[in-house]
């Protein structure tokens, strides 16, 4: 995650909540009263977003000071204090929300990603998927990797996957294997299978593909499909997904596969509960 | 929600999305291969995006059709076709996942606002907050009215809320009553209270407030606030919010408040479950 | 006036300034040549602007120092110097002309308003409009709040206000008072009439209004339009507007209303007469 | 003026008119209503800015047809309707006061420049300056051609424009002479003068000089001042600046000049009095 | 290349040539003047650019119709004519340079690079590299294409390669090869060496390499080199770099390797000779 | 230069370059490892774009540390350290390629153009054309300066230059030179002419042209045409243009002209090569 890139998303987040100021604030909130606020944990989480926190406030006033208790990616438990903003009053009220509203999102998809992490063996490795929120991209991969997943290819245009409208579209799996030659040098080829019968054309096929996506594969299809594959193609790499939930996870961890990608870490995220509290007013 | 702003966010999601264009399809997929593709229901949901997927094909090619068999805001049921896409098969596939995400998110709100409102009698309005996701807003917001529900303010420009923070900033709630004459003469002034004696503190004075809002209460103070309210000044409207869940909503319909506003709505969205499915193809 | 939101201005005016660099300059003035220059007020005015003087200079140089002998806001008379630059005198130079077309424009506004409201006792309020130039709201509205003057809504979103095109669009006063409570509940709503009639009209309406503009009114309705709301409707704030001037502002404080609002101070303004003189000058 | 580089100014403008859509209109008026409106000149003026309100009606909504009665630049006599705007109601609504602020400020450069320049003969050439206001320079400089008069330069990039702070800096007007040659060679060279002093300088210096600025010459002086340039350097151009109002051009016309500049033609424009009214309105 | 991407670039190269309008044009060309002008080869090239050319003819008027003889990638001899631009000329003449710029700089990529690959077999494939030109990346790469060469990887973000400054950052390759199974699955691993004892290294590691770069290797080593790689690692694909000109290029076919690749084809571009010749005018 | 502009094209070439962030860095290099590199010329060089080089890195990591052993526009011999980088790794790695792509490319710039301008007298000046590469037209510009020569106008807006294609228009010179009072002011009046006889048009017009520029005259014809245009008008500048190459530069030089134009010094450098080298590694 690259500062440089993040101003963009945190000046326009600033725009959408304060386009003509904060009326409330304004009006209210004498310009030399100063206080201390903090960040306060309202359930067990990951906290993510430090960074672009600092970003929030510092845009709006640099001379607001942020420290924090739990550095980024730390388990911090309900009830905690996480951080403090100091400075004027004025602008810890005015990038409240939207610091918030980047802590408790990226927080979320951290906390999500390390508890489902917890149950994983060090093999396979919990993906994510490219089902992400528009804008939200670089920011959402980043709080995947502080949870403790690794990112899948981040667009079209560093990963090559070849899935079901690609077969659709060229008649047929037997059609595409016979022209991955073209493709990109540096990237490695992943083909996404929906049956066992897909995933026997490529295991008798010469054409190189690298790793193997069997998608939404019936347990008892799965176990055959993993004893296949482990012998006849000991070099492909497996990846299942579909419809794989916190609740079933542990159904998979038997298989010997390498990685478990999962849409809903980005695409369905469960923000965590965090408030911001004033704790110390002075004036200056 | 303004066609002219959205632009912007496309372009940013599709540039997320094809820094450098679509490795898989550019080396795949011939330029002479035209389909027709369908946008599917894989739950009962309530369509919401539509617009927005338009613009997200029409910007990678003018020339891709789309046509829709349930107009926006419709209830379209599991397993149902939602609409086409109809074009050169390689701007298809480029636009799937970035339409996807726009209609899935923007969906999933209008879903689950559809449902909580079929509980609610005329009143209470249920409302949205600025819980929304950075970048997001407008859309976000949208969806919330699709689904039938009201918006609360958008940002900090258009709205007064005076919340728990300025009350502790300026001493105490009697403090911040005293100086409401100052506020913008084309706003409303609403204020948030945490507890029966603050409430009381607003019944007795004889500021100009237009909305309480009754913030985390529990059920039993709730019915006395509102009773109160009711007697005392009933020109004063009452929003609740805080702890209201999908859940405990049926526990709170029985109150006669004005409005219930969830941050639920935005900051913890479930995903409306929508795919894209190639099924023709030819040559031109 | 958020100091984030204006370098996109500031910015942006430079690029039409220097958009290949200052060729008299470049070409005439040596690096090593340092110097201070000085604001002078040619005329009694009302400083303002000073904020984003000072972002103009720091953008092409953050080495030059501003001093200001007057503050935001002051009343400074003719002949007087309003503050200084000192540094790098080809940075004074570039930045000097860019400087004063924003501290002309922006002090002309709080000039003529602090006029204005000398004239006004504490009621009416002196109000903005949206007529405004394209691109410069914010810093034109901060002017007039500068000047002592309040601003009516900014936007289209974050104030109701019914004129005389809505109710030719929907056939009538009485038409459209039957749709008022679909508006957004934070939000005052606000009616423009042109004539007893159409106030007669709310005057009997039991929808909720909570200003009335009264438009052009003659000096003898103006006087019946006050004593009927007055008496009839006492919580209804009035607003005046249209042909109000400089001139005949006095004819108009002789009555009791809430508001008088004004085009003129944002779309007709006369720049406050300032010039930038170099002072001093030395080698470094 | 371009319009590819007119969009941005425009969006711009919707932007800050309508950060979160339009409240009253949505809210009041159905998406079925059609209607036509039409510009009203409410005093005589000269028409200026047609193609940019086209711009704005068309971002918010392409369908909108805008038909002119008066041609861009022509003179409109007070009452009459300028053009006519037809399309959906809520899209006329939306457009109209961000159209009407860029047709009023254009039309009043355009108004002024047209009636200045009807009282001088074909020389002197009325100039405009670089006292623009920030972000509007391309727009307000067409609005001056369109008037009639003619542009001096730009920007600081495409003239060279010698004045009193580089002599200063360079100690006096003798050492700027001295090098001259320096300057980009395809642009003229122009030196302000303050007094009859420093214009001798020039007229017996070898110095290319092209055009010799008069600044806030006295009108005795500048009719020696005028006599000494013809007679010596009948090739070097005049222009004569400063104090020049409407009141007083009379007594200018009558002095053998090329040019007069008045920064006053764009940093204190008055607004011409233009209205949009809606005049029929149909359901489809 | 996604057209969607090229409007930014071509909007800035617009405002490059024209901030404030063609003054020759403009003043010497009456607007009802229209012709046709065609396209020149003034040497031998492969023309490339035709959609960016057409784009920026129609951001200036949409109305110029352009036409190709020689379609995209086409060799076109020394005087021929290429295509055709006809419509207004004042906004032919606007386009004009702009057009030329992006048009030669492409072609001579294009041309250099089919040059090139007329000396190799099928393999060696020949690569570009990340030594493009800021700003203009999308667009050298596409000319690359076009020649009939391959990309390499476009950014620090779509492939790994593993150059010096890691090596000596972390201590040497024995090091680095330690690290290598962290890295993005779905990339592949390239790193490159300097001399045969680093080869050395890379062909007893157990590393997962899957291409190595031979950098500035002389001929005799480049000999050894390749047989030990084909002989122990024969699925290790070998690129080659450094020193590689149009001149010594014969020297490298004779090789048995995979991929030669070039800085200079983008680094170092000699522009097509491209010339603009209005041949026919009329008025309208 | 000024850097104020320059930001948006160090920020869009990085984005360019490392849309998702470094993989190779990331994933290899520890945060705590700090460094120090150096800039290596390897062939002799004029050294150009070393602020533009700091604000790269500076952008990516505002702690590292830039130290310059020359100054920019120095000759640098070959194999000499030009200058430090020092600080943390993964910025350095980050940074270098994008920077090596701006330095190398204006490096090439001003090193062609230093040694070019050493065979030139102090007259004829070498100027310069409006054949840059798109996005890179201001620093290309300054790189030219940096390297000695100077520049022609910068774009279609800051001078007058009538080419064939405006005669062609207009049909013929004559036609022309009829309409060249209508042109600005400020700006000086250059032709090109293609031949003798379009010359002694030019030579017996009364109009007044300021430079004439003989394009592509042979050098029997280049020698007729200047003692014509010195004896007739020698207050005409001479430009010539065309077919000027550094073999042939010597053949020119013995003419009395005032400058000499060439559009290769901007769309076909050759660029400097220079590369980086991490010398020093600490952790910290």
């Amino acid at each position: 995650m690259e500062l440089w890139q993040l101003r963009e998303i945190v000046l326009k987040a600033l725009q959408e909540d304060l386009p003509f100021g904060d009326k409330t604030t304004e009006f209210l909130i004498p310009q030399n009263l100063f206080g201390r606020a903090y960040f306060l944990a309202k359930s067990d989480l990951v906290i993510c977003g430090e960074p672009i926190v600092e970003l929030v406030f510092h845009e709006i006033d640099p001379s607001v000071k942020i420290t924090w208790l739990y550095s980024e990616g730390a388990e911090v438990p309900k009830k905690s204090k996480i951080g403090f903003a100091e400075g004027r009053v004025s602008s810890l009220l005015k990038a409240e929300r939207v610091a918030l509203n980047f802590l408790q999102h990226l927080s979320g998809i951290a906390t999500t990603v390390r508890r489902l992490i917890k149950f994983l063996p060090e093999k396979p490795l919990l993906l994510d998927t490219r089902k992400t929120l528009p804008g939200l991209k670089i920011l959402q991969k980043y709080a995947v990797r502080i949870g403790g997943a690794k990112n899948h290819r981040f667009s079209l245009s560093d990963g090559i996957l070849i899935k079901d409208n690609h077969l659709k579209a060229l008649g047929g799996l037997e059609k595409v294997l016979d022209k991955l030659k073209n493709l990109p040098h540096y990237l490695k080829v992943e083909i996404e299978v929906k049956n066992l019968s897909e995933l026997e054309i490529i295991l008798k096929s010469e054409a190189q593909v690298d790793i193997v996506m069997l998608d939404n594969f019936s347990l008892e299809d799965l176990k055959k499909a993993i004893s296949l594959i482990r012998s006849q193609k000991p070099n492909l790499k497996i990846e299942i997904s579909g419809g794989i939930t916190e609740e079933n996870l542990k159904d998979y961890i038997q298989f010997d596969v390498d990685f478990i990608s999962s849409g809903a870490l980005t695409h369905s995220v469960k923000a965590s509960d965090i408030s911001f509290k004033i704790e110390e007013i002075w004036e200056e």
